[in-house]
């Protein structure tokens, strides 16, 4: 492959031109499932939350890595990153039911969210869930009413928790920004003392146990020193609330935001070279500051499943537009679009894309691949060279697109979602199956 | 009402502060089929659909217009709309499917979309829609393939079809912009020959039967003057094709594009402004060409629907956060957010709020509305004054979200989406049901 960084680890093309995923042909795989499907590498992504627990585990001796559920969790893959020795992070109702039909411990689980119904909190006392991240004044008093009777059916057990701050540091892509004040719903801020003000009243609560302090400083980040940033502020803060209170929490979670490539060429943040800045940062800030070190806890979610999947469109019409400059652009329509990958809508996100279904020797066009929704902003490429042959019937693949995809995706048009397929060893099993018109119509009453 | 333009028709708040759609109390409907749902006023929408029919066929003596089933379709609002007298524009097999069962009758529905499947056009076919929409010179062929043993069941009928050509002017919000080729996946250009082309590759096939002429100019528009230009361009090519070949085609198809007020203060298009203005300018445009007026045909969905519907949240959790100029912003947590309405996030589109089930002498703070999901672009409202003493357990009301709302909504964390709930006369009865988390766990196949 020309650029490792953006496919499945096991993708490999062929001398027929045709990619394999885990030894299966997509050709035979979308004959079967019908396209657009998510092609899921199971060893792939089993292999990045490996690589991002070892990694951590071997910079501090010893640290908790949750999964971020919110870039795509089936009951599947959330059974699977368990397995590799991660716990989960949830934010609602819908993904702690998911981790638990998984059969996840509650113990193993987080739960997050500016807005926790009470029916969330309940779901998550019940099942005895290792950790809320509280993220509100006024949700200390609420997990304390949930928490009055106990936790996880455990009368003597108080709600483990902790308190998300917002350091003034933000990221994404490949800067950071610092500030004072953050204009945004979620935390509390370490600048104007909310933080601080929280955390002393979960301790004044007994149906408190206050686990530590979470920060969670962006998305699609790729540059090491938002991290590094934010944790020491967040060790200054526990080192503040330690000398006014002598209680020195436990944990510290940096939250996640690691980012992939999604190009060829770019540069993925690499789980040993992040951790060990990390380390290095925390050993100091803490030797620095006189206190122990706590436990490191993170929540990669993009950086596991993101590229190890990629989704498989079927080409429709394509039309070659003239520009205003006397250039044509190739307009490739594929069968889905932004109900399947509303990434490059929302965020103006750039992915790439390659035929896999035959060689080519034709010259290469620049094409725009676009999807088949009522929309001129429905574009699922932007800019990517395709063969000037690239007709009806070929198979396109656009790889990193296990986060936020189908975990976005919609009915637009009331086109139904596409399935997700998981490959290992040659051998495909669905994990979510492909939606129907009949599925649509059953929530329509007529 | 402050401001009429922006609230269903009905929408009136009684002395005790709450908020009544068609004579339902929103604090009942809330307690009966909880938060967050979108209430859809159904004397509302069939009054503005009633609205675009009549003016159109008042300016025009008769024409055609289209509901576009892609702002939002139930098999109840379609089956409304048909009552009132409009025909349904589709743009996928989902949506056709849709119309079909409300039993509106092919010959009413049109077929769009810029990359059809042979199923949808073999479902078109056998439903024998009035006219399918061609979007590329390879769709020529392939409708008249499909349509080569008849149209509808009838062996010797011929597929119905227009052709929609870009005529280089792009219209949204309150400005056009005009250019001679569009750099987009839609239509065939004016200015490049293709759209000439098309026709007469259309007229070439025993196959189609060559309808009119289609333009489609963009969304959300509050400027009248995109309208007339594109339709002078029409009308030109018409006259053009019409000397070539010696035929005029019947119908010019405007699409759709009709703006709507989100805001207090805003003003809509009107649909009787629009049709005088479009009206003046075709009968203008023929005269000088010598040629019949064609017979006219819109396709509107936001104007109609959008207006119809607001949705109903709860407040759960409100957060004043400090700004680096030390002001301070109210952030108000509700029960949805990004999952019920994407066009803040996707557009940066503004939206209104009001507290609906009290009254409050509280002096007013700038509120932020959000979201409960995981990601701090969640926003519902980006900036309204609202009450001071909001609290939890207030329910808001945002109008005007009955397009785009539930037909892009979407289970991101796992949220499933709100019901539709309709009120007409004082009684409430569900469009769409709520989603369950079984539901979202029926596709999952563990």
């Amino acid at each position: 492959m020309t650029d490792a960084h953006v496919w499945p680890a096991s993708a490999a093309v062929g001398a027929d031109g045709a990619m394999r995923v885990a030894g299966a042909d997509l050709r035979a795989l979308a004959a079967e499932h019908g396209t657009p499907a998510y092609v899921l590498d199971e060893a792939d992504l089993r292999s990045r939350a490996r690589a991002w627990r070892e990694a951590w585990n071997d910079a501090f001796g010893t640290a908790d890595v949750y999964y971020a559920g919110k870039a795509f969790l089936s009951v599947a893959v959330a059974r699977w990153v368990h397995d590799e020795g991660l716990r989960i992070d949830t934010a609602t109702g819908g993904e702690l039911a998911v981790a638990l039909r998984a059969g996840v411990p509650g113990e193993a689980i987080g739960l997050h969210g500016n807005n926790k119904s009470d029916a969330e909190l309940v779901a998550a006392r019940d099942a005895g869930v290792g950790r809320v991240v509280i993220d509100s004044m006024a949700e200390i008093d609420r997990v304390a009413a949930v928490a009055a009777d106990g936790w996880g059916g455990d009368p003597g057990r108080r709600a483990p928790v902790m308190v998300r701050v917002t350091t003034g540091v933000h990221a994404g892509g490949h800067e950071y920004i610092a500030t004072a004040h953050e204009d945004q719903k979620f935390g509390l801020s370490v600048a104007g003392g909310q933080a601080l003000a929280a955390l002393e009243a979960v301790l004044d609560r007994p149906e408190l146990e206050l686990l530590g302090i979470h920060s969670h400083i962006g998305s699609q980040i790729l540059d090491p020193a938002g991290f590094t940033l934010a944790a020491r502020t967040v060790l200054a803060l526990r080192s503040q609330l330690a000398a006014l209170t002598g209680v020195l929490v436990e944990e510290v979670d940096l939250g996640g935001g690691f980012g992939v490539a999604y190009l060829p060429g770019e540069v993925p943040l690499d789980p040993v070279r992040i951790a060990k800045d990390v380390a290095a940062t925390v050993a100091d800030a803490c030797a620095e500051l006189g206190t122990p070190q706590p436990r490191i806890s993170i929540e990669p979610g993009r950086s596991i499943v993101g590229p190890s999947t990629l989704t498989l469109y079927t080409v429709g019409t394509v039309k070659p537009v003239t520009l205003d400059d006397s250039t044509v652009r190739t307009y490739v329509s594929v069968d889905g679009g932004m109900s399947d990958n509303l990434r490059p809508a929302l965020y103006g996100a750039r992915y790439h894309a390659a035929l896999v279904s035959r060689t080519s020797d034709a010259a290469p066009v620049r094409a725009r691949v676009v999807g088949k929704h009522c929309e001129s902003g429905d574009i699922v490429v932007h800019d990517v060279d395709l063969p000037g042959d690239v007709a009806a019937g070929d198979l396109l693949a656009v790889p990193v697109t296990g986060a936020y995809g189908r975990s976005m995706a919609s009915n637009y048009n009331l086109v139904p979602r596409p399935p997700v397929v998981a490959v290992a060893d040659g051998v495909w099993r669905v994990l979510v199956r492909r939606e129907t018109i009949d599925d649509l119509l059953a929530l329509d009453q007529g």
